[in-house]
């Protein structure tokens, strides 16, 4: 029998003697296995931290105490532990349990989150309200090192240390992010740096003893021997103390003897401590230990091999592969161009680009608000700064977006990866508020290209313009269109009228172009008319001239209703004074937050897939 | 004659002496104070720069390397010898010099500012760029120890550090952000904890001695007195050595001759140097010294004694009075009220909570998206969050707003002062977007009161609604209308009519509910009705029955018209179907960043003041 088959709960897991717990994280990672091999999802993040997850409940009670997963993604076995082993087969699923911590999904889940490095601040808030309350448990945040590298964790550290409140750090260290980890901090994590933070102390103290004429080889000889008690000056300890944090570590994060027993002599005291745990990212699953940036999260997968599960027939590039593809084809002619990732080279398609123009390549560390400002003084040297962000991460840097960037008309390029509806990661990663918080920026040119032949060619445009300039493009294929290999600048502002009509015309943004055309084929008893906006901002006169001859129009995108593509037709249509002449039709996400599912069922679901479309424009064109 | 009298440009600098440089800070503080005192702006850190400023001029060439300051509120000096002195009586009038440094102003405001802690990510990326293109220049990033505690400080920082560049960071280290600089960073850097971290080594070092039995007190004593060559690992230094920063400090930074030393030989290195220079904020201004809090940022004063210049007739409160008083009174009651502010206690009215509160008051420093978070944790345990931020400092935490307060529908109330036009510190620190980046972020309750009182009325429901809160209110004194002494819940997403008509209702928000109500006593041909929004969201299903009385509709804001309250009014006929039966005018803030002067002169320029909004409406009812 397995021991899984008895565990259902925390206190499930608190009976478990050391070799039950051994056998469990075995049990914990086959399951993972192969549920993410069907649902996909965060496998390598996961699978690196079962032992510390069985350590943190055997220790702690999560029903009293509160253990604050920082971005999410590694809950899996804290997911199967706490109540939701036998729905696990749902994970990411529409109507199943969510990828990431979601309070509304268990109480066990005590903060959501998706995004990374809240976990400090939010735990820290926590431990002020349980001493205002004189209450005792214990709050414990659990960080990457990669999270570390945000600078919301360093706020948050910096204001721990200085309250000096009872409150612990777990800093999860595997040298990554989602890529390699970047920057001095991570340098400085690591082990290999950590010895020549040795070398240097010991050459501090071979100076210091050389100064001292009546001691010879003997006292250095014996310095060397004890240098032990020194030692936490010269490892990351140093780093942490100085925020007043108590350092203990590095902890092998797979000894679950060890973990314990730290956990336990942690759990007595009461000031801030960071422990510093070192895990394997993908342990115990070969091919995700020797790849953890792949499986990092990962599609389907076939849990004896780790190879990809074939979908047949298709080889569209994504959006993400032709943004890689285009970029590396300009950098060639144009040595102006760099690009600038926030600690994502593989998802945000740069990694061609890094591996070609090394030099012209940075990866920040997940620092949205660094790459943004770090791109604005690029910029102001002349050079061509793009910057890949995915949407909801960019929502970060909107900030240095307007007083960096826009507020001096720097000419960045944003390049907006996974906007609109992300699919199974959920509401913290559905990038459907771009077109809201950036349209209202001054200056700022907000395109969204309706395939993956017109993204190419809006960069190019954008990278030409000279000006603050976005694209927002959805995840995933693009939709098959000949890719261009002529390039030429589309006229800022302008779009295309792609089908004349007589009874109404549909104004679609990006994604959800293809999707109404396809929706007007099926239409047959209006004569609809189709026009790609392409440009959100501006919006140039020679629309005016379009839609003189409609006095129907219909809005589609896939954002948020309020500030988006259609708010923006409609404040045209005030300035333009033709409110009263066209009826408007409005689709797209509605004001609340959007659960996690497939993009196909979410857009169907929200009407605003091609059925979607059709149904809401019939609708309107109906009762008009 | 005044050696300011011969001193234009930096190169005039470069030709004088130790003595003349010495005798110039002294008549450039005189003209700062002189004008200072008639404009009002930021006295207390220009003058604490003015030795650095001269110092920097006489070692580096600012038309060839880059002087990148952070916040950029202490570059009065430098503008003054970069060929400014003659219209620095213009200083932040309408027209005038910018209080901060402004590309378009001047070529030696190299990178424009306003906003804390962009400088490193700044100056990283110019470095960079100086590096692809092979030039030779330096690259300098002045840093406050206050802007120091913000994240995107730490992301500069940490990349910096890992690529190596030829990067110079001054540390300005005047312990202080605004007010007192707070957290565990800022005593680290701090001389008396540096003081216990020598301390903490000697401990460590006798002990370390303690284990060798050959060695007595002799060796013990001369290793005290040989402690300087280790020191190095235990001032602030290892910090910044931890991000691969060479230190040099703590420098005097009012000793021109140790400054110029310092950065000559700093010039010639080729690495990352943090150089730690200790100042005194308002230096060589007594008053100044005595309260560099209060002479931050001060208005008009007289130079003699440093009292403000009395305004006759003036006892009408502020709004940021009356937000502080009225927290208190509520707290009272109320033992879950919690405060927080990023750095601003006086600035957000704060400070007397922290005095009557000190348990619940908690200054996180810089650290805008910090305190958001950090306002969720306490959210999630029950407590009654206020997150006091200046309006324009908030876009910092759009994504935390987002993610962690409004995505868990956390009850924290956001108290936005300086909403509008903030008047003479210009673009960078208007508040003209809120409405549009909060409009679209869904479970957000978004309200602008009338006046002072109402402000109170909201404040209290705020904090009733158990729901994300935002309240929204300008800069400067209330209406002059009596306070509430009886606090009542306002009803969620209802406004009130003030006055009936019957040719067209006016619907104003906020700060522009009063003007809109005189200018519509100077209207007297057309009778137009007057209510005030309240809510910009959620609006009631109440508005449509007060509006289906008007065929004609104004809504006022002080925000940019692109997502602001008018684009909400849009929607919500939009919603209703109303479009075609009304004639709307929108009155807000163009697509543009607006320029510095005061509040009353660019309401009056952008037509949003009394005079400016009766024109509108005129224009607008004899053009229906």
């Amino acid at each position: 029998m397995k021991i899984l088959d008895k565990v259902n709960y925390p206190q499930d897991v608190k009976k478990l003697n050391l070799k039950e717990l051994t056998q469990l994280a075995q049990e914990i990672r086959e399951l993972i296995i192969e549920v993410v091999s069907k649902n996909g999802g965060h496998l390598a993040p996961s699978l690196g931290v079962v032992e510390l997850t069985l350590a943190l409940l055997k220790v702690f009670d999560p029903a009293f105490d509160r253990l604050i997963w920082d971005v999410g993604h590694q809950a899996y076995a804290y997911k199967i532990l706490t109540g939701r082993k036998n729905r696990f087969h749902t994970l990411r699923k529409l109507g199943g349990i969510s990828g990431f911590p979601k309070p509304e999904e268990s109480p066990f889940d005590y903060f959501g989150v998706g995004h990374s490095s809240t976990s400090i601040s939010a735990a820290l808030g926590m431990a002020v309200a349980r001493d205002l309350l004189k209450n005792s448990n214990k709050v414990v945040a659990i960080i990457g090192d990669g999270s570390m590298t945000a600078g919301l964790s360093y706020e948050g550290l910096n204001q721990a240390g200085g309250l000096g409140k009872d409150l612990v750090v777990i800093l999860n260290d595997n040298e990554m992010s989602i890529s390699k980890n970047v920057g001095a901090l991570s340098s400085f994590l690591s082990r290999k740096l950590s010895s020549q933070w040795m070398i240097k102390f010991k050459k501090e103290v071979e100076n210091f003893f050389k100064q001292i004429p009546k001691i010879g080889e003997d006292l250095l000889n014996y310095a060397k021997k004890s240098e032990d008690s020194l030692k936490s000056f010269f490892t990351p300890g140093i780093l942490f103390e100085a925020f007043k944090f108590n350092y203990i570590g590095p902890v092998d994060g797979h000894k679950l003897d060890t973990l314990i027993d730290v956990f336990d002599q942690v759990k007595k005291l009461d000031v801030p401590v960071l422990i510093h745990v070192l895990t394997k990212k993908g342990k115990g699953y070969l091919p995700a230990e020797k790849n953890p940036t792949y499986f990092h999260g990962v599609g389907c997968f076939e849990p004896e091999t780790g190879k990809a599960t074939k979908i047949a027939g298709c080889n569209i590039p994504t959006y993400t592969e032709v943004f890689g593809n285009t970029l590396c084809e300009l950098a060639r002619k144009d040595s102006k161009i760099v690009a600038i990732t926030a600690a994502m080279p593989e998802g945000t398609g740069l990694n061609k680009f890094a591996e070609e123009f090394p030099d012209r390549f940075f990866d920040v560390g997940i620092c949205e608000q660094h790459a943004v400002t770090f791109a604005a003084g690029l910029a102001k040297e002349g050079f061509k700064p793009v910057v890949a962000i995915y949407s909801t991460f960019l929502q970060r840097a909107y900030d240095q977006i307007v007083h960096d960037v826009c507020l001096q008309n720097l000419p960045v390029v944003f390049c907006l990866d996974r906007g609109g509806l992300v699919g199974e990661d959920g509401p913290t990663h559905h990038g459907v508020f771009d077109l809201s918080y950036l349209s209202h920026i001054p200056n700022l040119i907000l395109t969204a290209p309706k395939d993956e032949a017109e993204l190419q060619l809006l960069l190019y445009t954008g990278l030409k313009s000279r000006r603050p300039f976005v694209l927002r493009y959805p995840r995933g294929r693009g939709v098959g269109v000949d890719l261009s290999n002529n390039f030429q600048e589309l006229p800022i502002g302008e779009g295309e009228l792609l089908k004349q009509g007589k009874d109404a015309l549909v104004l679609g943004v990006g994604s959800r172009v293809y999707p109404c055309l396809e929706a007007l084929e099926e239409i047959t008893d209006y004569d609809v008319g189709m026009y790609n906006l392409r440009f959100i901002k501006p919006i140039t006169k020679n629309l005016k001239e379009i839609i003189q001859n409609y006095d129907k129009l219909i809005v589609v995108e896939e954002n948020v209703l309020i500030g988006g593509a259609g708010s923006i037709i409609l404040d045209y249509l005030y300035t333009y004074n033709l409110l009263d002449k066209v009826n408007i039709l409005k689709i797209g996400l509605p004001d609340r937050f959007i659960e996690h599912g497939s993009q196909a069922e979410l857009r169907r679901k929200y009407l605003i897939d091609k059925e979607g479309i059709k149904k809401q424009i019939l609708n309107f064109l109906r009762s008009c």
